[in-house]
């Protein structure tokens, strides 16, 4: 088999202007980033049938989300669709660590691969900027006396790159500015990110930059970026970056790749403006939510679809008999070995997210199998009999081999689905108080008896619901290995509390963190990262990401 | 008078690819960003003749060099020549602090400006991403154990923001990370800079990164950014940021903006690759170097010119009786007023930098006086007389009012000094000791009596001859507003000496950094920066650069 890299590189891409094309688009409209990747204006007025992309909760054999995204894309348009990606596009950081981010894999991929996994169009470099202003900017203003009277300051820098050093700094010594603790988080999980995905305009984007919470003063005060009045310096920074990037699959299916935020600290999926323009230029959207169904899927529909006013006309869940098994008790070096039990103690994990998405959300659902060669005849069939069980019909997908004509069973159950009729319900109400808020999807979408408050967090939730920031969606920050917040707690645990350990309220993005783990916002490399092995030749030619 | 920014935004651009087309390249030789910017191939058949531009020590009047070369260059395109500039391109941390960079200003601009000044093609960022990469590399070695006994870090983190309180910061906090004191520097600061902009091709690149001293182990070795064996994935980040980017002028000029270095800390002038790529695509290149033409001149011309084998036909010195009135002394609130003596006291300044030129470097040159409305004509026929004095002729400009028309008495008396046969002196021979070096700067350059060394630095000269790097260009790092270390000492100070401070050896830059002062690697916000000034509207119109 060959290697991710060298599939792409051996790719004959169609120019960018042609995908344009397939979506509507001509030259003028777009703005070229070379021959494969443009910049497009933001569309509003989806019209397409959206589809959902999520999972199980992710395991170390990982379950291949993103590659059954894009070979459902190229199968919906193997059997005649006119079809769209939105995928987030990677951050640079972890390509450096373990391995290259969001592009895909094997025969689905969106290409240029080494792109779209390095600078891209540098929507990434220009959120970079954009917070680090922000910071420059309220560190100046403490340089110059502190009008504010700042006490506190929550927002941080960041980076993206992973940079352990950088979690825990101080700054500001030897009288170079005012010395403070404070750290830098990775790009990603900034709130600038959260930002981009989810403003709808350029006076939208103002104004959330505007409400960011510095910090407090010395009153107890929140302090808002728009105090310091750069957030049109800000927002300048962020003109580009605002629209939304096409790329193509291997199999020349336009993708639109465009945000990436955390989906722990933030709610996980690529930019608002990036899907509803996909929907508004295909009759099919293929979209997809990061972690498993209850971290990201939860985001996706509370948070992203209620502030986009859109909804999927289908989700689909995706499973591997691997995963699975390693959710029901299995040890990863036996994965290449039958193990019926190991794969029945896993199911209930994909039966709970099934359940959810079709109660809670109300909303149809396909499951996809994404194949192993390792997978046995008996392994299959006891997954399909579950997932009839389950009353949802269940499609097995090789993209990974084949590409798209590995997800066209999948697509053709999608299409079945997507023309039934549904109506989106959240599993909670914005007008509810915040703790119930947080009490509705850990009961709900969790299976969990309730959350748990520290003193901390109730004190800070009282507070914001006194200051009026009581009606925003929450985000509970969680392990994404666990329908609980114990990763060790696999397939489908009952009878857990979630400890709610802390709170924060992001203005500018507009929603309530709950924090119920310990949740890492810069990563660090590995003792041999993938530095150490990508490389570039003499031609230009990039090794090592794969 | 309108603004710089509503002069760029009123232009009618032509499409880069026709500007492309006037240097012979075709749409597909070069790879679109937009519609009015593209990076293009490198090419290294140099041909054309090539002019510096620089100037007297800069004032806080500002003496106009980047408009000159925009001026000079559209000039000679309206005298019938096939003309390319090459720039430095402007850093985004000074565009939130007191203005916008090397675009130009008035009517001899290059464009889209708000592009160039902000994000542009992404080099800066390639370029903060690889150096903070190597970072992260290194602090995560030390994590792991130090294996390589590090036992003195001397490579910084950069960004590129005037972020005053990343100067000086304890890193690594909570046992996150190895706890250590460090900074950052801004990007344009960065060593990755100056090799970009050195580099001949992706090999040389890769070479001149792995040859980077990182710090000294606990033998006093230099340990090199090679013993991490991650020097192909920071190439890798930099292989688009490699290729010179192309725009226009406003008078739709070919112009060629890459890489910006320091002219204190580094050699303060665009790409090799850029120079090259304009002299290979044209008969008459038009660049500039950085600061006065002590500081800028005397790398561009020991440093770039020597490793690129290149040297100009003609050296351009850009002086304003404003600015000479200042050395003169003249208060800055007087220079409305015609002041004679002042003048008088101020042309030696000129005359120095235009003796160096002619003298030192043996060197044609044209003394380009750029006008301003307060002028008078006695103080412009004192400045003619003086630089008829100095036998070479003067040329007076008026771009910033009248753009390429106000440049063409320039571009003819240019043209006539390009006839000319010179053969490029450097100021001293690299087989020379690192002192006789810097005293050759000194004496011959700065017209001072000599240089002193600090303890540190005599010792640190000792220990880098006896490492091997004997035979590097030296970079002084002083004060850009003297011809000596003292910025107080204006016009011509003689018996003056230099003291060198501190020595660095930047062993991927390729060059040996003499410290002779204070030298700011990372700018500070004012009080009221320009961030606070600008915006963008809701059709994505940027407004408050200048």
């Amino acid at each position: 088999m060959k290697t991710d890299i060298e599939i792409a590189q051996e790719a004959k891409l169609a120019d960018i202007r042609e995908i344009a094309k397939r979506l509507g688009l001509s030259e003028d409209d777009i703005s070229l980033y070379g021959k494969y990747k443009a910049k497009i204006p933001a569309q509003n007025q989806p019209k397409a049938k959206m589809i959902l992309v999520t999972a199980i909760n992710p395991t170390s054999a990982g379950e291949g989300k993103t590659t059954v995204s894009i070979g459902l894309a190229d199968g919906l348009r193997r059997i005649g669709k006119n079809v769209c990606l939105a995928l987030r596009e990677p951050s640079l950081g972890p390509v450096f660590g373990i391995k290259g981010g969001a592009a895909g894999g094997g025969y689905a991929q969106v290409l240029p691969m080494e792109d779209i996994n390095l600078h891209f169009t540098g929507d990434l470099h220009a959120i970079t900027a954009a917070n680090n202003l922000i910071c420059a900017v309220v560190d100046n203003h403490l340089y110059f006396g502190n009008e504010l009277g700042l006490k506190e300051i929550y927002f941080k820098r960041c980076m993206d790159m992973n940079d352990r050093s950088l979690r825990d700094i101080v700054i500001g010594r030897n009288r170079q500015g005012v010395e403070r603790e404070t750290g830098f988080d990775i790009t990603a999980a900034s709130e600038i990110m959260a930002i981009l995905c989810l403003a709808t305009d350029m006076e939208d984007l103002k104004k959330r930059i505007g409400n960011i919470i510095i910090g407090i003063n010395e009153k107890g005060e929140y302090v808002y970026f728009r105090d310091f009045k750069a957030e049109g310096a800000v927002a300048a920074l962020l003109k580009e970056a605002m629209n939304p990037n096409l790329v193509q699959t291997l199999e020349g299916t336009p993708a639109i790749v465009h945000g990436g935020p955390f989906a722990n600290i933030a709610h996980g999926c690529n930019s608002i403006r990036a899907t509803k323009t996909a929907m508004s230029l295909s009759d099919y959207t293929v979209t997809e939510a990061g972690f498993g169904a209850d971290l990201g899927a939860e985001k996706f529909l509370d948070v992203k679809c209620r502030v986009a006013g859109i909804e999927p006309s289908c989700v689909v869940v995706v499973a591997t008999v691997r995963a699975l098994k390693l959710h029901g008790g299995a040890l990863k070096e036996n994965l290449g070995v039958e193990d019926l039990t190991a794969l029945a103690a896993g199911i209930p994990n994909l039966a709970k997210h099934v359940e959810n998405m079709v109660n809670v959300y109300r909303k149809p659902v396909v499951v996809a199998v994404n194949r192993f060669a390792s997978d046995t005849q008996a392994e299959i069939a006891l997954l399909t009999k579950a997932a009839e069980e389950m009353n949802v019909p269940v499609a097995f997908t090789d993209v990974f081999l084949k590409g798209g004509e590995g997800g066209m069973e999948l697509a053709e159950k999608v299409v079945k689905e997507c023309e039934k009729e549904s109506k989106l319900c959240y599993s909670y109400q914005l007008d509810m108080p915040v703790q119930d808020k947080i009490n509705a999807v850990v009961t709900r979408v969790y299976g969990g008896k309730g959350a748990e408050f520290s003193e901390v967090a109730s004190r800070k939730i009282a507070e914001l619901e006194a200051q009026g920031y009581g009606n925003l969606p929450v985000i509970i920050a969680k392990t994404q290995y666990s329908l609980s917040d114990d990763q060790t707690l696999l397939a489908r645990p009952t009878d857990f509390t979630i400890t709610v350990k802390d709170i924060v309220v992001k203005g500018g993005a507009g929603f309530i963190v709950a924090i119920a783990g310990k949740i890492m916002l810069m990563p660090g490399l590995s003792r041999h990262p993938a530095a150490e092995r990508i490389t570039v030749d003499a031609d230009g030619k990039i090794d090592g990401l794969f």
